[in-house]
């Protein structure tokens, strides 16, 4: 292991979230909050810690291989989590756990939270828990590849270790090139999303957080109802920009690059949609049948709310405008189900990915002709390719460790005596996992993990870290051996 | 596709089928019960019917490939739960659907019922639902294979077709031995069961129904309160046999060859045991300090509570001691847990099965390591050999097509207006798919799809026969293109 690259690396990370929070501490400084100075102090144990690391750990050879890729990003996303908790202590909004939780949640674009009213909350607090949703969503390390002068080529391993999906590709030669262009789409899209909010009343401050809230397929807004009281113009535009979030980065590039054709093409943007269309239309008539509450709602109102929870649970967003916890369980069955599958892979959207879950159907197909014909050999193709083994073990392996991860979740959440329910520790442990944050039982709209106790909260924030990262990368950091060997 | 082989061997399970209702109309008789009439009248149809179809189509060759296993078994496991249900609606006792469901959660091994109180059945017919769960444990053609003469060596392929578990081996060169020796070892601990149960005072009926119940890990009894009343020697009895049953025969096959040394060295056996203690400790130690109601209750019978349930649950038997519903969420939790884990491979036992699941262990860990790693090539070992690539792959792929089809029946449940409950959706869908029985939620103990839909309770026989089968049978066979191929 290169040791010294990695800790120069992670160095670099957290003197960037020092630069990243400035944009809070401006926010405070607008509203003359006190919370202002609670950035400022975090910013500079952040520019120490990052400066002081990098400089004592200035690397001898430029190499990254897989293992410190992982390394990089298992470190420098669990340093980001304890430092960006730092704001909400020191201004003694919150205490350390619940802040650590609300970070770990914010970063990983899960959205669930431990504060039982959010609108007590600064404005500043407000605007960072709903910035590390736009930080997370991208990946913190992308953005620093794209600044940072003169790193090797090797760094798409850092890329590979942070991006989630089965396969990760270059759009352009240089990985350096890729992110910026990534970053340009990323904020090129949250801007036109607070434009539309803006048109729609709502003011600058709430625009800019829901932007940045649904850009990283987050969730946290900045009332305890989600965005229940927004009007269905607000509602929709949400919807609207969830969905599109929830789509591969690269289609955006294609389209940027005048191949529209190629990019409606794509297998897994046309499951995506078919998946909203069927889900949100079976949830509409489930509701309006079968749900006393949407009885004397209108037509426009329940498709609404329909597809606005369908986007919200695929994208791992988390959004809610409903209580979802009184409606039938076939509505509540399917959004179960939405919140294994994720969005797209290559967008911000948690989740196992839909490009996954695809290639698993075609592995069940394969297994099947190949039962009945033992010799024949078929390969399997995914948008227009043919995939490689290693690629497809990878993937099938992948699902059982993400379940076995899940129901350790669940497992461990059974030793908290607040929530002794089983609906609530599997739903609050699968959606914590798929970074999505709402959840059936006990309390159900975000704000709903304030009385977990404070192993529960350490647990899922763990959960909410292993699901964001895709497992290995912290599975390997966390592993001693990955230190010794080599 | 041999179709007239097909058709010819399906004939003849019809035939032992006729055969072996011949033993639940002598206990009719026995008792001077109607429902005996019912018997002779369903074996006049077997009989009839079987003959039938083996008659008209002896086969022209003698060929038997994969594709027809999986055939003969899907179509002759179905046949069998649509005749073996005739007895239970033509003496009067049960509706049809009611009966097809009790009869396919008999064969299945599973021992979910609809009668919400079984103690008031006729004794044939009571007998005749533990005996389903002896014939389904072990296997019908297995049973067939052992009596029918001059059956080609091919027959491996119906074997593979029934046996459950990621790799079927043959104890002895020839499949016709094999099979009798494993009934021979089956029938043993039954005889051996039933003598314990009738040294503790249980009538020489319910020690033969119970012993065939535990036999098949099925879980039938004979009072609407599963075993909960009989005295604490038979329930330690019952739990000793439920976990010797869920043991792979094979290792008996051994200790009977005197090779006891190569027995317990199998890897399976100690995960098995080691899962039975760790579990029922964790549970014990739960209901003893956070269960009211063990509050009042010795040591010696809470630690029974734990280790039959355990045992119950991980064998997917099904009995049940006590309100497994008022439990704290910690052990519901296990027991959800262990409802997927099944027995040992070559048990009679449902689930995914022990080996099943230490080779997705192992494949994570080989992932892991190829992740460090890139170029290394790490082979599977288990149980001292290597695993070739093409079992893995496909105990990897079985995963996925398992959780879909779980998933799947989660997702039809929530149709039911009359189980409108997240929680008994999905663990009912999970107990009848890995064949184990008890749900939580709504009703809990056997017995509690009684209020379930028609449509439900459709929806949960095809689940129960495809966790049975492991899928692929019945999915080929229900695949249209199967048919017409070749």
């Amino acid at each position: 292991m290169n040791k010294r690259m990695i800790f120069f690396v992670v160095g670099r990370i957290i003197s960037a979230e020092a630069a990243l929070l400035a944009l809070p501490a401006l926010v405070s400084l607008i509203y003359l909050e006190k919370a202002g100075w609670a950035f400022l102090v975090t910013i500079g144990i952040c520019a120490a810690a990052g400066f002081g690391i990098s400089a004592i750990s200035r690397p001898k050879s430029n190499t990254i291989y897989a293992g410190e890729g992982f390394a990089i990003v298992a470190l420098g996303w669990m340093l980001m989590s304890v430092l960006g908790a730092l704001p909400f202590s020191i201004s003694g909004e919150v205490g350390y756990i619940d802040a650590l939780f609300e970070t770990v949640s914010g970063f990983t674009t899960t959205g669930g939270s431990v504060i039982p009213d959010c609108g007590t909350l600064s404005r500043g607090l407000l605007f960072w828990r709903a910035f590390t949703h736009w930080i997370g969503g991208m990946g913190v390390l992308i953005f620093i590849m794209a600044i940072i002068p003169n790193l090797s080529d090797r760094s798409i391993h850092i890329m590979r270790a942070e991006v989630p999906g089965p396969v990760v590709g270059k759009l352009v030669p240089r990985v350096k090139d890729t992110a910026k262009i990534l970053y340009t789409i990323y904020i090129a899209l949250t801007a036109a999303e607070a434009i539309f909010l803006l048109c729609g009343g709502m003011s600058l401050f709430e625009s800019i957080v829901h932007a940045f809230s649904t850009a990283g397929t987050g969730g946290f807004g900045v009332y305890a109802d989600s965005v229940a009281s927004y009007s269905p113009y607000i509602q929709w535009v949400l919807a609207v920009f969830m969905l599109l979030f929830g789509v591969n980065f690269n289609l955006y590039y294609l389209i940027v690059m005048r191949k529209i054709g190629t990019a409606l093409k794509s297998f897994e943007l046309r499951v995506y949609i078919s998946i909203v269309l069927v889900f949100s239309g079976v949830i509409f008539v489930d509701l309006f049948c079968n749900c006393a509450a949407f009885a004397d709602t209108c037509v426009g109102d329940t498709v609404r709310t329909a597809v606005f929870h369908v986007s919200s649970f695929l994208t791992t967003t988390g959004f809610s405008t409903a209580d979802f916890n009184s409606w039938p369980s076939l509505s509540q069955g399917l959004l179960f189900i939405t919140l294994f599958l994720g969005g797209c892979a290559g967008s911000t959207a948690g989740g196992l990915k839909l490009s996954r879950v695809i290639l698993l159907f075609k592995l069940a197909g394969r297994e099947l002709k190949h039962l009945v014909h033992p010799r024949s050999v078929n390969s399997v193709e995914f948008e227009g390719k043919a995939v490689d083994e290693q690629t497809l073990f990878s993937v099938s392996t992948y699902f059982s460790i993400y379940m076995v991860f899940i129901g350790g979740t669940f497992f461990l959440l059974g030793f908290d005596p607040h929530i002794n329910d089983f609906k609530t520790c599997l739903t609050s442990a699968v959606s914590c996992f798929n970074n999505v944050g709402p959840f059936f039982g006990y309390a159900g709209a975000n704000g709903g993990f304030a009385d977990y106790s404070v192993f529960s909260k350490l647990v899922l924030s763990f959960a909410m870290l292993f699901g964001r990262l895709e497992i290995y990368p912290l599975l390997l950091a966390l592993t001693p051996s990955t230190w010794t060997k080599r």
